[in-house]
């Protein structure tokens, strides 16, 4: 293909005939999957516990020639209602994603245009700057406040969609939903809020769904341990799902990961406690990088950011990759770096803070 | 949100914020996918045999706790090696995609710009259009040949990109690998051949991947027997497959489908013998639909297409779905409309026939 230039796009035509806005980017590059056993890995947030023993027998009695044989429920409609049900939300007001990435997609494709603006508060999840450069859209940040509060809601009023995670990473801070409500009024753009890591703070804004402007997405990945399944959903005005429902692949979420979805939900008890295991490990790995010299964010999520004042934590993090222990180092411009380090298992945090402890 | 213009697109805004190009398009509607076990399904082409028992095997023995709660691997790595060892072709030709409509989605979005072009051959897969609509792109089209053949690709001389499935549906018809590749080389333009059915046919298009301009796509929803799982994947060359893996979402395939995928590449013993039986039964639901006063067009896919000059054939569709038989009425602007119906089981298709012939 010639590099022409398209008259419609004003875009220069690369060889390939890609799209120039995509030609560019870097793409987003997710936390490290080492395959093999022997790490210690604390990079992605996973749960270090396995999903409820409910989600595993439903997948066995899942697996049919004729379920698989067969295209799934493109609405995820039992689904939707066993989450109506526990959430105590309208089941149209529900879509259902291929992990809550999807549903950020989905979002983003249905009320970004190119050239319109994504914007999202810094430090904050990367992945906001990618869809924004995929929809050949503009990316507009602002920095959250020195105590993680919001900026003020002005900064972003060209904004087509705002971005905000709540708990934010890699901050592990949370915006309380009061204050949310007011920020969003005040906003008067559509926004996503984020709650993938919600399920381990103090409360959530799923209430505010119930605003026109506002869609709220989780995800199974990380309270549910379901990363490896792929799903997630959004929460919104039926009327904003409606035309989301639109814009997503007929069938993006497969039959066994509905069933698990579903099981994983029904099971309230496995949640419960494995939350309280993850936060009693969280406190003490707090408390513990702040005996050893880490500046700590109090956390609402399953991962804790912490920084030192005295020297640059990259050493650090390449030293206990070296030992096999990954967490994640991040590095952000206007602000500094810190390691983002999610909650595993009690052993595997006595095992980070003993290497803490000689690295020095 | 005001129902101001936007000054940068020059869309006008509707409330809510929703892009005018998603709020005025009615989305794509996937064939009816009844819950109850007592309809016979004709209408999607789903592969009325179950998948490999290997596959079966292999995802109960895929169920772990820690398999479930990670990350999946985002590139699918093994998957990759596997195709590429039983399709003779490098594994950096490939992406792996939630279902084949996942990487079609993925190629407009590499390929298309919002305000650029994309064409397709019509009648065909109705879905091309969606995914313009989505992107905020053009659609154009021209008609097959009388006998299904190519219109000349000059027609499609603005096209950012072409979709083009082969074998096409509804007409279930191929264009034959040598004729594809000159018409290609004259078009130009970066094409997609959409193979989503041509394990059922005489021969595939696989080796035109190594020309830039082609994305290959494939799924194994129908032949592999898997579209509850939703797993297809895409080959080109590794420099175009580079720029789609910035476009996908990172972990876009689950854990467990990507087992169940390698799997199913591994016995093409089974994949063998269902295509055989299926290919039968096509004979026989050809023959019998021309006895019966059909014109059929013969198929090299899992369905049939066939319309009646001597009448409409909507009333026939009622009829059959009034005695819980589906198959798919579809009509076309310029054409005319027609029945498409999937190769069930020798019984579904006898029990079809024995119904038309009673309808009459």
């Amino acid at each position: 293909m010639s590099s022409d230039i398209s008259p419609v796009s004003g875009i220069t035509r690369r060889p390939g005939g890609v799209r120039a806005a995509v030609q560019v980017m870097a793409g987003y590059t997710p936390g490290e999957q080492p395959r093999d056993g022997q790490w210690i890995k604390l990079n992605t947030n996973e749960n270090p516990y396995p999903p409820s023993p409910r989600v595993i027998e439903a997948l066995h009695g899942a697996i049919t020639g004729d379920r698989l044989r067969k295209y799934p429920d493109p609405l995820g409609t039992a689904f939707r209602h066993t989450a109506a049900r526990i959430l105590d939300i309208d089941p149209d007001s529900i879509i259902i994603g291929n992990g809550s990435d999807d549903i950020l997609t989905i979002v983003t494709r249905t009320f970004v245009s190119q050239d319109g603006v994504v914007a999202a508060c810094t430090p904050s999840y990367v992945l906001y700057r990618s869809l924004a450069e995929i929809q050949g859209a503009r990316f507009r940040e602002a920095p959250f406040g020195s105590d993680w509060s919001l900026p003020p809601p002005f900064v972003f009023h060209e904004a087509d969609l705002v971005f905000l995670p709540n708990p934010n990473s890699p901050s592990g801070t949370m915006v309380s939903s009061q204050v949310l409500a007011s920020w969003i009024d005040e906003l008067g753009r559509p926004i996503v809020i984020d709650e993938a890591y919600v399920d381990f703070a103090d409360q959530n804004a799923l209430r505010l769904a119930a605003n026109s402007n506002i869609v709220v997405t989780r995800s199974l990945s990380k309270s549910y341990s379901l990363a490896g399944l792929r799903f997630g959903f959004g929460v919104a005005q039926p009327a904003v799902i409606r035309e989301m429902l639109k814009v997503k692949d007929s069938y993006n979420c497969d039959a066994l990961s509905l069933v698990a979805a579903q099981a994983a939900l029904e099971d309230q008890d496995h949640l419960r406690q494995t939350r309280a295991k993850i936060l009693a490990t969280r406190r003490r790995l707090e408390e513990n990088l702040r005996l050893l010299g880490y500046d700590v964010t109090p956390s609402q999520a399953n991962f804790v950011w912490c920084r030192r004042h005295d020297r640059p934590v990259r050493p650090i993090f390449d030293e206990l990759k070296r030992r096999q222990i990954l967490v994640r180092y991040m590095s952000f411009a206007g602000y500094g770096d810190g390691l983002r380090i999610s909650v595993g298992t009690d052993a595997e945090i006595d095992r980070l803070l003993d290497e803490l402890r000689r690295i020095g």
